[in-house]
């Protein structure tokens, strides 16, 4: 059992009958959304990806990343939202179990419109050899778009155009787009965005397995994870079902006026991953003037922050943490004659094992204090895992918003600001 | 005006009336404050502090800092909470004006008990000169008390018992406490945090100063900036209040049931200082099972993820944006003469120019979305806006704590987990 992902109810205060409740609810809810799969429309393509990926483009990712790993010391990715948070979640959670010999630096542009970070950027590879993976739909998303003029410009400054065109990959929409467009005519090479796949449910495409594999992550056992999580939630029982158990508890106590989740780790390295969660549910539930608020954070460094008001605060927050059992390294903490920080009781002990129990006490300070806690136990972090997680929470989001009563693969109101934005850009004079 | 901060609160749905009505309460509490400021008791040593600071402890300061940037490539931080998160906001905030020749990369652990990102450190630092600065008011705190432990020995291993005395600095009480102990038995040098000045205040002591001097910041600035917003801020009449007003603005806010509060910027390096503020406002506020909750966002990163929520999710929300009017460099936009991106309606402009639109764009579309928001308005980022700034929030956070009717000065919700780790970890045994 060195690969289990386990949801654990116990400390949620919810009892196993008020879960069961929801069993018809959830079996027709799995029913709709197994119906929708082969409608591009319903963009429910992600549920069933992990069987039925395209194993061609897959070898053409790896294809890729094996040149990119020979030819650059960076591999620049430009994408904003979905198209680039699934691939840092990833690779920042397996940063200690990749093998960094066989790994290139990955570095993220066009997720925001600060000049300072992008001329820090620019400085930065000045002197490395790069390549650059351009992921957008449309092509025309104004800030990866702005970006990728600039980096463009800068490769073939640096390589020439036929030398910029080597190290040039494009990931878009195939034959749709001004990407694919521009991809066409400066002969870049090409993968596809499955057009009934969202961005924030893109992670195991294209979209995060070019950055994953240039990062030296083994996507196959990434995929075989998803896989492993496509068949174990595939279970329309929700006795069964972890996945859909997560999504039952999240709205009963969304019912019980608990509308701030927490999303919680011991693990710094998983910010990302907390950062791709939480637009995730945002993006799919935050609609019609509902949802729960998505939050993160980074224990114990945040129960010196945020903690006094998730003890003490408004009562409207509830926890999931995301426990990993073993870390891939460990540290004996040493015995000291004098004893001055009074730490000799924990001397010869780890400190996971700290962790530990520093975990458990916060969780029944937490929950004394009312605030439910969801436990997700995890053995331990590696691409099998990790690929299982993705799915996981993909799964559930479509379940918890369906049981919202939003549709869960819209974002109707991210085009508001961008839209005022045109206006006062002149973009339509 | 160069180095202005102003607060617009023309988005924030509020009237100049409504704020008004607050006069009285503000004067009372402004009063009480002031009178509280020499009793040690009340933690409110923070108001005066710009003015009348340790000026021996300053220049000893300095003095340790050129010391360190001679003979260290590394300044390892241990501190948790209100011990790192100060120094860390600023040296952040200023990474794009510091000079990097006259800056020593600063490290931060003991903030929490991840044993891969230990041994990650412990990896980088085996090759390069390090000092380090461990900051404690005990010296019992589980998380930087063992790290001490860890790099102490680390040090005592590298350089000699001799050799580490010369390279850890300590922070810590007066004459008081485990650290204080430690350091006069080991003959370390010692800085002081004044007993009336809480942790998540301290950012202008000791605490926040060396590690920002070793960075490379010039504190003397820091400091003027405090001093002149002390002063500012030094007024009882609401009316000329601006920090007042912010403390007023978000209690009116709450009382309308919005209860979140996003702290947003467009610069990705203030990431830190939100952090900071979160800290502040979190643990001063969420008490008595309410206050507002505190929770970050990078724009238009977030916009992508979060934005759908913030757009049309549950109306409990406000935000407050650090708009930072000009940037250290910038970078204008190339013209294309294919055009496919159709970004040439924006070529010659600048990012920055580009950011202040999609600012103003979010801003209408947010308050349009019945999201109220708070502008403060900064002309850049240096040492003395950051020094404003600092003050600014500390008085506001007062100020805003003494009208929710808690005491912001105190955070008796953090004991509790920590009960129950030594409980568990068995240390009254």
């Amino acid at each position: 059992m060195e690969n289990n992902i386990k949801l654990n109810l116990d400390y949620s205060k919810i009892s196993n009958h008020e879960i069961m409740t929801y069993s018809e609810k959830v079996k027709k809810i799995h029913k709709d959304l197994n119906n929708k799969v082969d409608d591009k429309k319903y963009f429910t393509g992600w549920i069933n990806w992990p069987e039925e990926y395209d194993k061609k483009e897959f070898e053409k990712i790896k294809k890729i990343a094996n040149k990119v790993k020979k030819d650059s010391d960076v591999l620049i990715v430009i994408g904003i939202g979905g198209s680039y948070l699934g691939a840092r979640a990833v690779i920042e959670s397996l940063k200690y179990v990749t093998n960094k010999e066989n790994s290139v630096e990955i570095i993220y542009v066009g997720n925001n419109l600060s000049a300072n970070y992008i001329n820090e950027i620019i400085d930065y590879v000045s002197d490395k050899e790069i390549s650059i993976n351009v992921i957008s739909k449309s092509g025309k998303t104004t800030e990866p778009a702005i970006a990728f003029r600039i980096f463009r410009n800068l490769m073939e400054n640096k390589y020439g155009i036929d030398g910029a065109r080597k190290r040039i990959f494009v990931t878009t929409t195939k034959r749709k787009g001004a990407l694919y467009k521009i991809a066409v005519q400066e002969k870049y090479v090409k993968l596809y965005i499955p057009e009934n796949i969202g961005g924030r449910y893109s992670v195991l495409t294209s979209v995060g397995l070019l950055p994953m594999a240039v990062a030296g992550i083994n996507i196959e056992d990434i995929m075989s994870g998803a896989k492993f999580a496509q068949e174990k939630y595939s279970d329309d029982n929700l006795k069964y079902n972890d996945c859909y158990k997560y999504a039952v508890a999240r709205n009963i106590l969304y019912e019980r006026d608990k509308t701030i989740e927490i999303m919680g780790t011991y693990e710094p390295n998983l910010f990302y991953l907390i950062e791709w969660w939480k637009q995730l549910y945002g993006e799919s539930e935050g609609k019609n003037y509902s949802g729960i608020f998505p939050s993160g954070a980074i224990y114990t460094t945040d129960l010196h922050s945020l903690g006094q008001y998730v003890q003490e605060g408004r009562r409207n927050i509830f926890e999931t943490i995301l426990n990993i059992k073993n870390t891939d390294s460990d540290i004996i903490i040493n015995y000291d004659e004098e004893n001055l920080d009074e730490l000799n009781y924990i001397a010869g002990k780890t400190i996971t094992y700290v962790k530990n129990k520093a975990m458990l006490g916060t969780i029944q300070a937490h929950v004394d204090g009312d605030v439910p806690n969801i436990i997700i136990d995890i053995d331990k972090i590696n691409e099998f895992t990790i690929g299982h997680l993705l799915y996981f929470f993909e799964k559930a989001c479509a379940m918890s918003g369906n049981l919202l009563g939003i549709n869960p693969f819209d974002q109707p109101g991210v085009e508001k600001y961008k839209e005022n934005m045109f206006n006062l850009l002149g973009k339509y004079e």
